[in-house]
């Protein structure tokens, strides 16, 4: 017994081995052979991206194919697909030496987050009784980037800590939880959440920061000198921060109803995002000496009002209430990265890497409450009879639901996406603390030489300097080396 | 009054102070609050954007909602908003140690002009007179984002020597000249501007460089050391510089006509930039020792060709002509870079640090010279009758307006332009003048260190080399220090 | 006959001269004005951009102007437009000392062989045999992307070896063999081609390798120290990549039929991409000490799927079938990177900078390949019969055509892609040896110091650290100096 704690002990606590040389390959090959399999078995092409289009227009009198759901959505999908991969992506290229992993690692687990949520929002949600197969479209395309936006949140909280494995793992059960989630909160109690202020930016917020209290490593101070931006960097990320920030009014319209829908939720988060910019450096300033600006700050928090305007979106908010929102938001967010950040990783002991909680938790938490609100606030002098029943779906078994008791199921709604986030956190953190994942040690974090092959270092340039200065010669046999100092 | 005058000058003489602690979170927060009240007095959807659509639609026999005028226009906006953000953005990131401000400060004053921008354009085009509401749509937002682009042209000029109080001030007056000049252009002379050659370029040109005349430093040459870039900054502009270039026929179609006049002027724009290319590399080829090119030309010249296309960008002006057209503006801007810019801040007392007369207020010259003469040559035999109507809008009291008189209105439209940029900027560079908005000192310039929280250098990042070169070593103690010698 | 001899011996071995300050500005003046004249002689805007299609419209019984070909291809072609100029632009970009050649010199011949390709394929495709007038739009712009996209591939295999002079040679027969066998592939053979793995990557790609084979370098390893990455070009790189990888599915649809074949064509190529992503990352990390990953793997072989993906883009491969597409791609084209680049630069005596065997040619012969075995095994059954005839255009001359035959024809277009990227890339490849355009010496090569005026290196920034560390001291008269060391 006591033979068997020591083994424990001895299991959990070797020392750190990094090689996933076995580990990353393997996972990769199975799930994407899985994904083939599953593919085969389950997923055809929908009736709009078939060649039995050309029969199903006649039959249903379309008139033209500019009417195909593609010219609707297509140009708001691509702009999602470039936040998944280029906005998420450089956001997270901040640190000095995480680069590579930020960018990387978001493309990783992006390629196979969206494959599982296929099928996952398909069994969910498209899956045929009869054929037993899901269809897909576009409108698929953009839930499966929606679906995986929530795991690269929970990847922005662990960021530099956790290997590959551990993320593709993450991403498995990210999925998986959101699925379902999204089918409870969107199906069952038939909340609206166009941007997914909830079943998004809440659930990846708290399940992200659920890993990284699970994961919490004690001694992370070891790996202080590599925890944070050098000057390129930090313009490396706001190639990020902009492309997250220009398009997240299609993110918001993506997939609203054809028409006025996509026009106001853009419109909508248009505006929410353009003030949260300038309380975000209003708050910067006043909290700095001399009034500097922080690009911790401009990097993340002129975000949050595109998340909290998630969930309203395309709901007849007005302009003016588009911008109330972005104005508190930018506030609270900015406040966050002063305030929460530094107390949560000292008293709850969440170290959270990018800060998710001030960009995505919390301000999914304020969209869903903006949302309740909205809903339940919602007039038949505003919104036209049709109109309240097109925006808020009052049809067929939810054909007698009032707007208060929408607001209320709002409500709900964003509970199911807290409980989801913080409960699914917990968990998937407990396997990922399991010692067989290849993750850094405590004094390895956040650095790209534990799982790229680096190129040698910048300095090793010729610099233009040496033709110059004989104070400074490059040794041509010491290629390692930059300068060699001559010596009287 | 010899006291007083002391006094004065005292005041306008006491050494610079860039604290913007108390002002620049003072400026954006009583401005965004007036913006929410705004809004919320003036600002409504419009029918394409409200949940009335449905009737709407029914009212005015459309047949689909893909007739909505978002999926006309929400392409080319987005590529407008990336122009704005990332395009202007990235294209400032050119200075060794300004990328901060380069992107963070266009990234703000965009902000808040395209909020400012909706409210005085909407007074002037699209205030109801019965509700006394405005009604916005997507291409509201597109317009909003025209006019802040006059005020990030401006921008250019400045760059570097001007606090982000500054910045702000010169947006809200920039935007407020600007529609009243634009409601003077396009309604009052009934100009044609499709992508602003006169409207957004000249006037946004002329009013950068007045106020950067009228804030003539004479002791720039303090910062010379910072006024320069170094290999990674230009690649990162180069980033602006691209998204410019590939999206400017969306920029010059965005508010054309549905059908062939958006076709039209993407076709003109795309032409006319491709020229103007292969003369830029020409001319910078030319103007040095071994025809080695210069990425100052590269970045900016390059993109000439569609400043001149913007007024005729509608017009039938055929392939060849958009050709011609970019072949001369790329000769033209690359010989500014050469020989005016010099000259004008020898001479001119113009210090123009992104060379905003070259890129803009000439080539818009051009493009609104263009526009006079290609109106004026309009025939019904190129455009058809129904043709030329459409294009030159010439309906209601502009019905018996011949293409020679619009010519003449063309070339005045020109002139109004470029009196609004010369004379709006001479007076709100009298305004940033006073001496109370933190701008920095003479040898503080082009510097992010006034206005950001730098992050540590990047040379402390611990060298690769380290490991394996015994001649220099890092001494963990000594944190600030890269390089320890090792002295026998 | 002896000093005849001798003289041409001593004409090609003179020293290399780079100076291309003749002969740059002189092509680019006269092959942009010779653009001028051929596009007045032969260029019309077509029905859908030209201001008769208000008469068009009604003649046609088109109801609504948004049946305009640009409303269905224009968001594709701007995301087309960013992977030919900003995605093949920057993945350019990872050399430590090329970046500005990378993106600079693909700007430049991207924007001429745009214009030449308009002339090109139009005379093969759209010239009006009555007026003699080719006729444009949309589509023509899509097309010419396309056409130069097989020029930037071939200047991947020369990155760095070439002078601009040279590119702009390889543009002109590059554009013009691709018209040629693009008009036999497409027009006579009548195979399809939609995302062009045949036409596009498999000509382009040998094309390239055939130019470098006969440029071959013996000495180019004198070369060495400049031939790789440095850690921020790579994160340039990356830029590049995922804009090729995100609108990868623009590009497999932009010129698909209306309807469910831009549908579907999108579909497939997003999944094949996905799949391949996790197949490079497997082998990348298979191949490797401790399993790290290797940046040249990610930011290529990732794209490998697209390319596979482009022939039968628009076929109904399945869902299940881009998927395993994209895995078998991923894998070869990460092998190719490890065992096939080293092979062929030993043995074959082909230098490939940026490896475009294994990212264009062999993807592009399996697309081909792919696309042959899926085109003969299309049934009625799945296709529909009118599906059928839509997607392979059995109509007019080829209505009798079956689908085994068609997979026959497929075949057959392959290879002519392939001998017309070995035989065109050998003959201007010699034309490229002729001592006359400029290219560096083998000791120079993959530097932008020779074409390009560098800043001074970033060194001089003032360091932060200056101020804090009295063993480094900065002196501010030797500017070019970094560091003086103290002595003792």
């Amino acid at each position: 017994m006591g033979n068997c704690a020591q083994g424990c002990k001895d299991y959990w606590c070797r020392p750190k081995n990094t090689n996933v040389r076995v580990s990353l390959p393997a996972v990769c090959f199975v799930w994407q052979t899985a994904m083939i399999i599953l593919f085969g078995v389950f997923i055809r092409y929908d009736e709009e991206s078939d060649t039995h289009w050309v029969e199903y227009r006649k039959e249903n009198n379309i008139s033209s194919d500019i009417e195909n759901d593609f010219y609707f959505r297509y140009p708001s999908f691509q702009d999602v697909h470039v936040m998944i991969f280029v906005g998420f992506g450089f956001l997270m290229t901040f640190l000095k030496r995480y680069s590579f992993g930020g960018v990387g690692f978001n493309f990783l687990i992006a390629s196979f987050g969206i494959q599982w949520a296929l099928l996952m929002q398909g069994w969910f949600h498209a899956l045929n009784p009869e054929t037993g197969k899901i269809t897909i479209g576009v409108e698929s395309l953009i839930n499966a980037d929606f679906c995986v936006a929530g795991c690269l949140i929970a990847y922005g909280a662990c960021l530099g800590k956790v290997s590959p494995v551990q993320l593709m793992v993450l991403t498995l059960f990210g999925v998986t939880l959101f699925a379902v989630e999204e089918y409870i909160i969107l199906d069952l109690i038939h909340a609206k959440d166009a941007g997914g202020s909830m079943v998004i930016h809440t659930f990846g917020g708290y399940y992200g920061l659920a890993i990284s209290w699970v994961l919490y490593r004690p001694n992370l101070h070891q790996s202080k000198r590599l925890n944070g931006s050098v000057y390129q960097s930090d313009v490396f990320a706001m190639i990020g921060t902009l492309f997250l920030w220009m398009f997240w009014p299609s993110f918001n319209s993506a997939i609203t109803d054809h028409g006025d829908g996509q026009h106001r939720a853009a419109i909508n988060t248009y505006l929410a995002l353009a003030s949260t910019v300038l309380t975000t450096y209003a708050i910067s300033s006043l909290s700095a000496k001399r009034g500097k600006l922080d690009m911790v700050h401009i990097q993340n928090a002129t975000l949050a009002g595109g998340v909290a305007m998630g969930t309203a979106a395309e709901f007849m908010i007005q302009p003016y209430g588009s911008l109330i929102v972005g104005f508190c938001t930018g506030i609270l967010s900015t406040f966050g990265y002063l305030v929460l950040s530094p107390f949560m990783e000292k008293t709850l002991k969440i170290q959270d890497t990018c800060g998710v909680h001030n960009l995505h938790a919390m301000p999914g938490v304020i969209g869903g409450v903006v949302g309740a609100i909205t809903a339940a606030a919602a007039t038949v002098d505003v919104y036209s009879k049709e109109g309240l029943i097109n925006t808020f779906d009052f049809e067929d078994e939810f054909v007698n639901r009032t707007v208060g008791t929408q607001g209320g199921h709002q409500a709900a709604g964003l509970c199911v996406s807290i409980v989801f986030g913080i409960g699914g956190g917990a968990l998937v953190g407990l396997v990922l603390r399991l010692p067989i994942w290849g993750d850094p040690a405590d004094d390895n974090c956040f650095d790209d030489e534990v799982y790229w092959e680096l190129p040698e270092d910048e300095e090793s340039i010729p610099p233009i300097l040496e033709y110059n200065n004989h104070m400074i010669t490059k040794n041509p046999d010491m290629s390692e080396s930059n300068f060699s100092v001559e010596q009287s």
